[in-house]
């Protein structure tokens, strides 16, 4: 097999990346192979603008280009309400659903004993400092519903109700166009106790 | 929804990329975006050598970082059997299979009336010298089995016979209006193997 060399070492470069398998690794060699020198001087700058551009928010954790990001700086938000995430991409799927007009603050994971990830590896004391300053009426944990989401968000709302604030958590049910036939039975379990009455 | 900017410009750009959607676009962007600089600063090298180092063979038009590829400096490969494909890409494809052992000719496409590709875009005329100039005995054309690409093999055919060179092209076991770049390796190795006599 006679790939010539800086395409290979591209491909393997390439399969690196999330979601990216060998064929597409490939595929996508191939195109900036064939591409102008413009298409790929561009896409070089937009990935060194992305490492050299963001921060991170000094206050929520969310990615921004200024000290505070867009999202602490807008007044229009609901500044009584914070919903608590674990990466700032999260943020993101949050955001693209016009459902939440609070502000927002990212934990940097969840609590996890077994890969050494304790309380001290997440912003838990900043949040608390947010919520004993600002004037937070609302803390809603949008946490991953996996083992150890779970445990986190029961580690945070034993911290954060005694400082009179309400906690909640998203809802756990069937997600929307699922079929009951292929949801497995937590899931199912779950969205029978959270059923809503109408 | 607020992304922040250079987070949005490179989710686009990496759209962009052929086989990438939006979802994987904004993973690939994120996963960027925590990975060290080291990272990135190695994928850009990477895709900037990708253009800078790799030429084409001025004999078979292959990617090559010589003047001439690896296969034909390669004097253990068969100099008397001459595969034709539309891309060097397709070279990838074959030389994986390990049924193959001369050399290759890239046409850089197919003869396609309808998109003005004629004779003249492709490299015709360089493979008649090369059967006129070397001592070929087999051409094996290894072409797409589209319409386009059965017109461009038949009429390829009828150019090299003349010459007294057998052609072959490799059996259609490859799915009729399929692609080389997504046939799995066995039935590439076959289609080879499987040759029929124009």
């Amino acid at each position: 097999m006679q790939i010539v060399e800086p395409l290979q070492v591209a491909i393997d470069e390439l399969s690196k990346l999330p979601s990216i398998g060998r064929k597409t690794a490939q595929r996508l060699a191939l195109h900036i192979l064939k591409s102008d020198e413009e298409v790929v001087e561009s896409l070089v700058k937009v990935l060194h603008e992305l490492k050299s551009k963001i921060r991170i928010c000094s206050v929520c954790y969310n990615y921004s280009i200024d000290d505070n990001c867009d999202i602490c700086n807008n007044q229009k938000r609901d500044r009584s309400f914070i919903c608590v995430v674990e990466e700032a991409s999260d943020i993101i799927s949050i955001e693209r659903t016009n459902e939440y007009q609070g502000l927002y603050h990212v934990l940097g994971g969840v609590l996890s004993p077994l890969s050494g990830k304790g309380t001290e590896s997440l912003k838990i004391k900043e949040l608390i400092q947010r919520l004993e300053s600002d004037e937070i009426k609302e803390v809603l944990l949008a946490i991953n519903p996996d083992t150890e989401g779970e445990a986190t968000s029961l580690y945070l709302a034993k911290l954060i109700k005694p400082l009179g604030v309400k906690v909640s958590r998203i809802a756990r049910g069937l997600p929307i166009g699922g079929d009951l036939e292929f949801a497995d039975d937590a899931t199912i379990g779950r969205a029978v106790i959270g059923r809503s009455y109408l």
